[in-house]
């Protein structure tokens, strides 16, 4: 079990969602913010940065989203189920987005298939969530 | 004129939306979050956190929220129109639920009525900015 | 007074410093947060990012670092001057060589001039702060 | 291989220290924001959350302070070892801080506990890539 996974079972409330879910959630959330962040940095590194403007663009919003929504599910006290799926909707939506771009380029660029793979999961998990709210 | 405002000025991007309702937005933003966080640390410094606890919840998720869409709608460069509102609608929602959390407190503690303040300015930026998107 | 001024009036606990030279310290953290993030945005959209590979990522860096040590000096309960200091060091050399990158490009990017100007006024705040502590 | 390591292997640039360190670094960094997020909200939850004040304070900002640092460890063009240094010394600072104030909770407060080993881990980490710049 990750160390997330261990933080909702030590925690005094119940999760508002599947234990294991919300984990899942949780981690990708996290691990897509570093490959978001990561990613527009490698875009960046390479030749042509002015033509992945998009995709350096698009990876720095969605490494903003996840990381506030990895650190909305990270909290059990008070559940504000609105709240919860204003920021997880968002992340979702920001995942979608971010996979889809960084898709068009996991052909000219390892770091890019990498980074959508971890949109996908982070999407999916996202809306594991969104459907067990 | 604030700095964002300058900042959207210089930029070599034209502003999707109205400048100065931008410019409103990404200053309501991030005063939001601060002052949201200022909440959450002044709420727990009462003698009586455990009644609060819904409220210092509530600004912590606030703060994460509005310092995000603050970011994203700083980018001018290859716009994604859903990905802003993504970010903006839930920055919207997050001080609608704030606002109105901290408005319950107003009368017995000044931090949440000016946190109250706060949220309501950035939900009514975000939401203009939301309409002219 | 701004609102990060009411909110240090209005906190149960005293102030660690001066509050006006935090109140200072504090807005001129999230601004920078913000001009850092906008001026990285507006260097990706110029003709040439390749050649402000540099400056961009010292935006992100320092729009990190401004945000974090922004939020830890919004808080004043249970004040620990070690965690303070770290936070707050961290952001005034991030502001100093972000400032000094940025005032490279300000003759010929006016949001690099604008971005260096909210570079200076963050390092000097911070500073003010690191004194007083 | 973490996603973060992949990150870096795929990255166009050179990683400025060893890559597997820095992977180690970069994931208990993110870690670490995490379990500091969950611990601060855990202990809010408990019933006496005014004797939790200074653990939950430092956990807040040991997860603001862990994020910049996995976030500027992830990036890898145009290096500033100054930056770099200043973002990674203030976190593992702050580890070292909060994982002295959740162990002391450790036997009461199970989240405690795991979170003072995400904090040494952390810390540890980030000593490690110091000594490596």
């Amino acid at each position: 079990m990750s160390r997330a996974g261990q933080m909702i079972e030590t925690h005094p409330a119940q999760a508002p969602v599947d234990a294991e879910k919300l984990a899942e959630a949780i981690d990708a959330c996290f691990e897509c913010a570093q490959t978001c962040t990561a990613c527009a940095d490698a875009c960046l590194g390479e030749g042509n940065p002015e033509d992945l403007a998009y995709c350096i663009r698009t990876d720095l919003d969605c490494a903003d989203l996840c990381n506030t929504a990895g650190r909305v599910m990270s909290r059990q006290t008070a559940v504000e189920p609105q709240m919860v799926r204003a920021a997880v909707e968002a992340c979702a939506r920001a995942a979608k987005l971010c996979g889809d771009e960084c898709e068009r380029h996991a052909n000219h660029h390892e770091h890019c298939r990498v980074c959508a793979e971890a949109c996908r999961r982070c999407e999916q998990a996202c809306n594991d969530v969104l459907s067990a709210l």
